[in-house]
Parts: structure tokens; sequence; C-alpha cells
């Protein structure tokens, strides 16, 4: 009843387990990944992750996002527990915003080569006043170059409401 | 008063039928066809189906999802109630998300030979962060295999609001 | 204070009159038309019909939908009334509803010879599926032909939340 | 920095545990409590689980519904864990949706013996109709019993809009 | 693994069966009940009907609206798929909004004797105005009648928007 | 198939009617009565009519409101397409929105003589600033006296949230 | 066509007038009433005020609230105008957001003595908290004074979502 | 503070003016214009009037409509107040749905001479059905008159949900 | 133009102080009180905290919620930047939800000695199921013993949709 | 755990620092910069501004808006809190709402040197009429002075949908 093997699931120890550790501080090495089974035909995958939360690096304060991961696989694909876990070691990290956002995209394109990624974040506000960053990258010298460029060109022509409540 | 001849409707056993049979595991022979009419102008034909239910292949526990459905036919139609059928088949059966998306997809070329199609899941989230895999296909060696690679190029720039309440 | 002249609303019967017949089987021939003022601009027309029901072809049971029709005129305009008319005389029909969407924009574009027409019909579930079709048309061999492939190529990239509720 | 002691989680074995088992068929058997800290001051507990599924006692299909269950403890409360593999055994179970709502609540009643409880379903549609059941409980000759009643009497003054889409 | 014994179903005909038979005019013979398991807690149970159609007594243009019924069962109760059949007769059926949700009440308070129940139906505009009807019954000589009066003395005190789009 | 006998339509002259004329200024004759077939049991109708348009009686630029009526009948109720006309005759009329309010509810009074009644007018903003008024009134000497009062006690206990957009 | 009389409108100078000014702090003495010409039957009017501004009396930065007013007139009512008037004051103005309410009922009831009013605002969050103060009065030893009571112990049952966003 | 000189003024005349006049039929020499101040980089100005009003040029019943004009300045732009009783100009005015909307436009391009222009009226239905104009225009022979047909050819490819409540 | 005195803000360190602390562990110490200026008249002062976080005490894993804090002040009222920095201190602390808003409420009472408050959390799913806590408190021998009884008695009659989405 | 060093955060002045200063007229001297630390990739920045305030050249009423302002950055990156100060300072400034946007993307622009920019005004209604202006700006002589022109020309098809309310 259950369509992937023990081999095409190796390496993934977070799943399932029993006693995971929460880092508490940035570690990317908690990520980790599996084969993708379909690579004759692309395919988004999206990560939906209202829970994000760091601190800003000057006041110390918490900041508070949703952030959106969409990434086109190649050979390999992040692991949702282990990106779960990734995430949690923001919390007690210092980082601006726009420094947030492009370290994570940094960290699954070294992780798991993807095709193309892009992350956004959207985050509460502070004074009156919130920030959205969004970042892409498509592998080089292929047509997801121009794809990335294309969706950058192309981002948030419709601002969704934001009133502070 | 009814537009469809008795030879039209030819090969659809499930539709108004008593005594439906429900498959306890993953059955794609549930499905059935009939003829498209309207083969003289292109259409789209989208199934909204948010009553979807599989179980995680290593933990065991439900998943639940809204999926979307959307093809152009050429000559033949997935007739609606086998398509219940088949998505329920799922119910009992292990499968991470995004091989379930991209099952259902060859599932259904594999029945039809459609000219375009397009699978979209949005699964409720697990430990904070949930996943929406999104599969598509053209035709090869005809427009819509352009139109496929464009669809995903420009796929979801506006990611919806998700906060898992 | 008119700015219609009584030869331009020739051909208009049912808008204000009295006594308006119901038709009880599907009647495409209470359709009428006037003419098109503004025939140097190219512009849209959209009717929004929330109150569509026809039969289903097989069970007899009651079949509901919102039917979206936009079209680009030429030089004949539909007069929403006896459009009215013509969606009612659906009530006691039975047809598959991807069946229903292209019958109603072959009747358009048979009235009207349009520049550009399309019909989206979004039904409500039955067994917890509903079916959304979508077809279109541009005149051949004028620019509304190719803008008839870019709208199925680019059509309903997001498509609208779904829970049955 | 953790605020239970070992003693008050005694006879906790789901939440945290590796290797949980999911029924097959309705068993209360799985539910467990654990003791209320604040006994000495009244409060409600709610639960939103809008992941609910049975079957049709009589056609077989699968039904799905959110169900929302508050409470206000004695001196036992439900842990959450147990909870959701309590409501995870009736996924292959066939019963009327009046049926299931009723005994959920008398489960949790014979469990928790609270104060007071009231249990709500609101259940997808089947043939353009959904069914929503709502009961309640006031332990008897405690001033909870009238409660339950007048809850009953104003329950539901303003129903949800309900349009199956 | 069905928890309705076969006597308990005693008298419903039409849930699952094949070849359902649509009324064309208004017929309350077509209702049926089957027996209330739980008779010794009161409960609510409510129907969300969001596919009612009816006719214009003077004009004969179609009507629409939804309609929601809730009531406190005493012995019997509706069962779903009659009601279904009982609605769809008002469909080329001629009354006045305020006539049809009154008649309903009165035929379920015939089927059922309840202890409570009510009927509100909000209708589609017609000249840029929409009627909302709503009434309601509480067992004479019981408690349920004051509730009856309670409930319409309290009816609506937060009117939905409504903007005719 | 029609349920009203022609004698119960009796005094009804525009529902139906061709050539309907509109009265340029503030005309509270225009308004007809039917009666009420349901005197035995009571029971709300609501009225939503979100076209309504005054002028201001100072500077004589057009106000704009959205206004609900409600009301218990007695022995007589308001034909709507006559109410459409009551209140299109306030379209060149000048008056302040407090004085609209109470002005259609004494008119509805005077026609109807009604159990109860309750008028509720959102206009649009003038200067950032938006009035809402809300008047009742319950037949003297009668529990719906009572009922009026307690209404205004409880009234609008959640403004809706208003943002000038 | 103008229902109100020239000495009906009496002391009203802001409305209508040409060459408005507006006061850089707080000042009550802008506001105006006009008599209430309906004392013979209770009602409310609200205004909805969604642009309110002042300052942090401590920081100096700028706060930001809708503000709601409710009340029930007794002889007199204030013109709005001026109440905008009277709100632009608080533009330069440093206070607590509880101050603000309680300040701006206190001058209202000194203005108009009505029966009953309530005032509640609805801040905009600072460090990702947001503030939202109620206060009410009703005319002692008058009913109204136990409705301001019961309106109080009965207030915000159903706290709306804020999400910072 | 200000930062519009007075010749930069020159030509307002009723904004801020005291006594406006409101014309009783259509009239669009009540428009003005001001300076475009920032020739030197193009941009859109977005009006929304939701509160639009005319008459049926047959039946004479008033007709409601949000009406949205976006415009991209050349030398002349045209002043909101001035706009505003232009439009107020319709409201005893007979028209077809789809002459209001291209008359609005051609007046405006008459007026100011624009790069691009854009107007699209919403209005509330008639018989269950509502009306969607939408009419643009680019500047002939500059880039602008392939926006403006770019911009119909990709119009509202996703309708609004409309349910006429 | 600030309207409170020097001597009425003393005892606020944290408000407009540069340098904040925060606290790595629960720490009730950091909470501050002012002088409440309308002992006059009561009123509510409600909180809006969508940025709770905290542990779960058996996995240590992140849980997050909106409380919402609502009071009736006696004497004293809570500084909200104090309030702030002990919600914060909760972020690497492990407790059930249900502690959690218990223990709030409890240390807000022993700061403020307030005559009401309530406090409801609302959490984000775990394993599909979410928990809300509600308690609430009344100062004893005072009508707002009963406030408390009453508003616990009509909590939450209408729970809000959750779809885990 | 700080992400940045302090030579990278050289030149911010207002983020953390006590008493800052509110200028009480326009002022773009109190915008800072920050240096990107991602120069590699291109990404988007943007800042929500829900709580924009200006006044009226002419009538000096206080104009509202959000603002929303997103960017592509160079070599530098506006500080967000000196960014809060600068569009503080139009509160007591005099401007038409279409030259506040211009002059708001004039000064990021001498600020920042940014590869792209655009200022999106959206303000409440004056009159029943809201005003939304846009202008955008990519560097000459760049592909992003193509993306400018695109996302004009591309600007708002879908416009919201704005009631006043
Ligand atoms: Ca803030
Ligand atoms: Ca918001
Ligand atoms: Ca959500
Ligand atoms: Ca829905
Ligand atoms: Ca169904
Ligand atoms: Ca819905
Ligand atoms: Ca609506
Ligand atoms: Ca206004
Ligand atoms: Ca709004
Ligand atoms: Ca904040
Ligand atoms: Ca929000
Ligand atoms: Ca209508
Ligand atoms: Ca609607
Ligand atoms: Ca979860
Ligand atoms: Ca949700
Ligand atoms: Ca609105």
């Amino acid at each position: 009843m259950t369509n992937r093997s023990t081999e095409e699931l190796n390496g993934i120890t977070h799943l399932g387990s029993q006693g995971t550790k929460y880092d508490m501080d940035y570690n990317p090495s908690v990520l980790e990944t599996f084969i993708n089974k379909h690579p004759e035909n692309d395919y988004f995958v999206k990560f939906n992750c209202p829970e994000f939360t760091s601190l800003c690096p000057i006041t110390g304060q918490p900041d508070f996002a949703t952030i959106t991961i969409s990434y086109v696989p190649d050979l390999n694909m992040v692991e949702s527990k282990s990106l779960k876990l990734y995430l949690f070691s923001f919390r007690n990290h210092g980082d601006f915003h726009e420094d947030c956002i492009n370290k994570i995209m940094k960290d699954l394109i070294a992780l798991m080569d993807p095709k193309y990624i892009e992350v956004w974040g959207k985050f509460t506000p502070r004074g009156g006043i919130s920030i959205d960053p969004y970042c892409n990258y498509g592998k080089p010298n292929t047509k997801w170059q121009d794809v990335a460029f294309n969706r950058m060109a192309n981002h948030d022509l419709y601002p969704e409401k934001v009133d502070n409540r």
C-alpha cells in the first residue's frame, strides 16, 4: 500500500522519528533531500510556511513572517520536516528581512541544485510599515534562467491589501 | 429533452447506477470515458475536487487536499463519477504528496490522451508547513507542448495567503 | 432624455413588454439583437448569469451554474432580456455541463456573428466534485482568432478556491 | 523550562511517540486524558477538526465534515493527539451524520465527565444539500444543565452562507 | 461497519436507489422519515439548500433562493434525499416568496411533528430589491413554544450585506 | 400551478404591468398591499434595498445607501414592486439621512399597520465619515412593543468594519 | 423638495460652507448640533470614522484608528461636518488610546446630552500589539443606564480576527 | 506648505467652492482640467466611482453601477470634483449600459487628449443578469495604441464572482 | 499638546526607551502599570496579540497563536510595551496551550486587580487539529463576577470557520 | 547571532534610537540607506504603508492613503525607519494625490539609484470618488527600462472592488 521503496527513502532521518532536536541558532546542516521520481516532466512544489520567526539584528525584538518557497526540482527534493527544522533555527537568530530571504534561497540552491526556485517573505509591520522581500533563481545557461528573469519582471503586479489589522 | 443519444453514452457504467462499489486501494481501472462532441473547437474542462484524502507512506497518518484537474480534450473525455471513484481509491493508499499529483496526471493522460492537462494539489499542513505540487503536460509536437511550458513558467505568481487556520 | 431613437431599438420585443412567455424547453429562437452604435472602437460586454439551471440527461436531477458570457461585438449585440429567456429555456432540458456551454456559445455566434466570444460555466458539485467548462471563439482570419487561442492558452492559471460549502 | 511535571503527564502515551498505530474502524478506546491544573476557574477548550471523514452507511461513499468540539473541563481533559486517533477511526466506518455527532459527544462525556460539552458537524453536500447536526450536554443538577439548554435555545441564529462552492 | 440496522432504515426508499423520479409540480408526498436514535438528548439538525428555485405566480419568471431549514427532532427525522425531491417539486410551481417558506415549514411539521423548526429563505433580487422571509414554530404547550418566540424576537439583528453583485 | 387566487391578488397594480411610471419626488401614495395568508403564525419579511439614493437638503449632492427593512406582518403586507417605486421617489428629494429612515418607517406603519418593523440605512461617506441610522417600532400595548425596545437596546453590538474603500 | 426648514437648520455653520478652517490642536468648541425631529421614537445614529489619527504622547509618533460612535438622541443631534472638524483637531495632539476614546465620549455627552452613547476605537499595532478601547454611557436614572451596563457586560464576545496585515 | 502655485490651479472652479450646482441632465461641459506637472514620466491615474446611476431608456427605471476610469495623462488631467458633477449629470438621463460607458470615454478623450484611457462599468442585475461593458483607447500612431489592443485582448481573464446578493 | 502629566506616567520604563532587553524565559516581572484616569465610568480595553509563540513542553516544537486579552480596569492599567515584553518571554518556554492562557490571565489579575478580564488563545494546528482555550474572571462579590459567568455561558456560540489553510 | 557587522550598518541613525524627532513638513533629508549584501542576484523589496496622510492643497482637509513602494535595489537600500519618518513629513503638507506619488518616487530614485521602482497610492474617497495614482521607473539604458514600460502597459488590469464602505 506504500508507494516509495525503502531505498527511495534513504537519507530521510527526521520524518516519523521520535525525539527530534530543535537547533537554537541558524543551522543549514539539518536540511535533507530525497530523490525526484518524476524527472521526465517538470513540476512545481510550493511550501507555505506561515510560522516563521526571527529576531531584529539591532533591537533584538521578534519578527514574524509568512514565507513561501516554490521550486522546480532537478534530481533532488527537500524533505519537508527537515525544512521545518531549518526554518526553526532562525528563531533566535538576528538578521534583516531582506537578508533572511536571500539566505534561505541560497541554502536551498546549495542543497538541491534545483532548476528554478523563488522565496517570498511577508513580514508583520513595525512602526506602521511592513516589508516583503522576494528573490528568485534559474539554473544558469538553461531556459530556467529566462523564466527567472521573466517572473522577476512580472512580480507582484497586484499587491495584496495590507491595513495592519 | 435529452441531448446525448444512447450510443453517445456508451461505456458509461457508474453514472446513475445503483450499488456503486468503492475500491479500498489505488485503482486506475475504474476510470471511464465518453466521446467529445465538440472536437471542432478547443475548450477547457476543470474538476474541483476538495474531498481528496490519502495516507502518509511513512507515518500512516491521513493527508487531505483540494485537487484541481484542468484539461483540453481531444477525442475522449473522463466521466466525472468514475473520476470520483478513482480519487476515492487513494483513501487508504500511502504516497508522498508530490507522487500522488504526478500519478493522477499520468493515469489521465493514459486514459484520455488529452491535448493538454494540469493537476494541482493543495494539502493541509503537517508541522506548520503545507505542500502544494503542480504538474502539467502538452501533447508532444503540438502547440500544446508550448502552452504547457508557458503555463509552467508563469505558474502561481500570486501564492494564495495561507495561515494554517 | 433618452439616447436611442425608435428605429435604433427596432426588433426589441421582450424588454419592457408585459406578458412575457417562458419556453419550457431549449429554444434559441427567442434571442434578439440590436445594433452596435460604437463600431469604430472595439469593446467587451460581459453578462453575469448566476441563475442558470438545467437537468442531468441521465438522472434527471437539476444542475445549477453561474455562467459568464463575454464578447466583442461586430455589427449586432444580443439584447439582455431575450438572453434571459433563452437561458431560461434550458430549465427543463437535459444536457451534460460541457455540452450546455458549447451550445450556448454556438447559438450566440449564429445570432450575432461577434468578433470574439467566450462562455464559462461554474457548476455546483455532485458527489463532491464540480465541473467548470470554458470555451471561446475568435472570428476566423482576423486578429481575434489569435486572441482566442492566447486567451485559451492562458485560461484560469489561478483556479478559485472551492470547498463545496 | 517545561511547566508540566512528569507525573502531571502520566497516562499520555501517543503525544511525542514514534510508530503511532491508526485504527481501521471506530475505536473509542484510544482516547486518553490528562489532569486539569486550573480547577479553581472554569474555562472553555475548543478543538477545530476540519479533517473529519466517514462513510455513508447505505451507499458506502465518503463523507467529509468540519467538526468543532467545545467543553468546560471538570477534573480531566482529553489529550489532543488521542482525539486525533479517535476521529481517524471513523475513516472507514459507516454512520449517518446525525449519529456520528451524537456518538462523539457521548464518548467524550464517558471519557472526561466534563461540566459542559457541545459538538457541531458541518458536512459537505450530497445532491445539493448539506447537513449540520449540533448536540450539547450540561452536567445534570448543576448550573451547566441550564447553560446547555440556553445554548441550544439560542443555537445558530445566524446560519453561515453556503453556496456549495 | 455500518451503524444503522435494516429495520432502523425501514421506510427509506429514495436514498441509494436507482431511477429516482423527479416530480414536475409541488408534491409533499415524496417526503420520508427515519427514527431518531438519540431521543434522550435534544439536538439541532440544519439543512443548507442553496439550489432552490420556483416560479413567480404572476409573471412566470424563475425565482432562486438559498433555503435554510433547522429543527429539533422528536421521534422522527426527515430523510435528506426525500427532502431534495420535495424541494425539487417547487421547480415549475408558482408562489410568492413568503408563501413558499410558510408552506415548507407546515409540510415538515405535518411530516415529523418536531419539537422546534425554522425556515429561512434568501431570494435573489428582482428590480433591485431582494426578499428574505423567515418563519418558525415550537410545539405548543412545551418550552419550545417559548424558544420559538424568543428566536423570532431576536431574529436577524445583524442583516448580512447585500449589494446585488 | 399558481397558488394565489385572483382575488387574493386584488389591489396589486404595478407587478407585471407595462408602462410603470416613476415619480420624480417623494410619493408615499404608490405603496400597495396584499393580504397575509399565514396570520396564524408570526414571521419576518426582510427587504434588502442596496440601490437607494436621495439628495442632501443643503448642498444638493447625491447620497447613496443600502436600506434594510424588516417587519412582522399583521393583516397586510407591502407589495415589493410598489416598495421599489416608493423608494425611487426619494431620488430627487432632499432630506437628512436620519430623516429619510424615520420617514420610511412611518409611511410603512401607516400603510400596513404591522406588528413590528425596523429600518436601517447604511450611507456612503462624505468627508471621510459615514452615517448609519436605525429606527424600529412595535405595536403599542402588545408584546411587540417590548420586542422593539429589546432590539433597540441590543442594536449593533458588532459594528461592521468600514474603511471607506 | 427639501424637507428641513431654515429654522430647523439654525446653528449649522460648517456644512456647505466654503473656506472651512481646520484646527491644529484638540478643540471641542467646533462641535455643533441640530434638533431631533423624531423625539416620539427612539433611534440609533452611528458614525463610522476610519480616518482618525493622533500622536503618541511619549514618542510623538502618529497613531491611526477607526472610531465608531453610536448614540440615541434626546433633543439635540451632532452635525456630521462639525464632528469631522472635531476629530481632525486630534491630528497633532498627543494622548493615550484609552484617553482619546473616553474624552470623545465625554465631549459628546456635554454637547448633546444624549439618552445613550458609546465610542469604540480600533488602533493599528505598535510593536506587534494593537489596542481597542470601548466606553459607553446611559443617562442616569433612566432605562438607558441599564442598557449601558448590559451592553458593556456583553461587549465584544466575538473579537475580530487581527493578524497585523 | 502647499505645493501647487495659483497659476498651476488656474481653471479649477468647482473644487473648494460653495454653492456647487448639480445638472439635471447629461452635461459634459462641466468637466475641467489642470496641467500635468510630471510629463517626463508616464503614470496611471484611476478613479473609483461606485455611486453612478442613470435611467433605462425604455422602462425609465433606475440603473446603478460602479464605474472605473483609468488613464495615462498627456498634458492635461481631469479635475476630480468636475468629474463628479459630470457623472452626476447622468442621474436623470436614459441610456443603455453599453452606450453610457462608450460616451464617458469619448467625452474624456475630447477633454484631456490622454495617451491612454479605459472605462469599465459594473451594473447591478435586472431579471437575474448583470452587464459589464469595458472600452479603451490608445492615442493613434503611438505605442499606446498597441497597449490598448493588448489590454483589450487580455481583458478580464478572471471574471469576479457574482451571485446577485 | 500632551495630555498625561509626568507623574501620571510615573512607573513606565519601557515605552520610548532605547536598548530594551528581551527575556529568554517566562518572566512576569517585566509587567508595568499606569493609573486609570477615567475611574468614574467602566470601559473595556482589548489587546490583539497575533505574534505569540511558545514551545511544546513534550516535543519542544514551536507553537503559534493569536491571543486576545480584554479587561475592565479598576485603578491600574497594564502598559502595552511591558505586555509585549511579557508575552515575548514565553518564546523559549514550554507549556500546554491551556496552561499558557490560564497563566497569562492570573499574572494580569495579580498585576492590575481588574474588575473583569478574559484571555482567548487561537493556536495553529498540529496533526490537523487546532486548540482554542478561553478563560475569564470577574472580581468576587461584585457584579463583574456575574458578568464573568454570563460571558462564559454564552462563549463562542458561533465558532469561526477553520480549514487549516 | 547577528548577521550584519557594525560597518555594514554604518549610516543608520534612526533604527533603535531613542528620542526620534518627527518633522512637521515635507523633509526628504531624513531618508537613510544601507548597503545591499546580495548584489549578485536581483530581488524585489516591497513596503506596505497603510498609514499615509497628507492635506488637500486647496481645502486643507486631511487625505488618507495606503501607499505601496516596490523596488529592485542596486547598491543601496532605503532603511525602513527613515522611510517612516519621511512619509510622516507629509502629514501637515498640502499636495494633490498625483503629485505626492510622483514626488515620493523621485526622492527615492535620488536617494538609492535603484534598478527599478514603482509607487502606488490608494486614497480614500472625497465626494464619492477615490483616486489611485501609480508611477514607475526603470534605470535608463538597462533592461529595467523595458520592464518599467511593460509593467505600466499591464498595470491594474483587475481593478479592486471599491464601494466606499
Ligand atoms: Ca507597528
Ligand atoms: Ca488586513
Ligand atoms: Ca487561512
Ligand atoms: Ca467555498
Ligand atoms: Ca453533491
Ligand atoms: Ca461558498
Ligand atoms: Ca455581494
Ligand atoms: Ca467622501
Ligand atoms: Ca471596506
Ligand atoms: Ca508593529
Ligand atoms: Ca488581518
Ligand atoms: Ca433584478
Ligand atoms: Ca455576491
Ligand atoms: Ca499540522
Ligand atoms: Ca481558513
Ligand atoms: Ca468596500
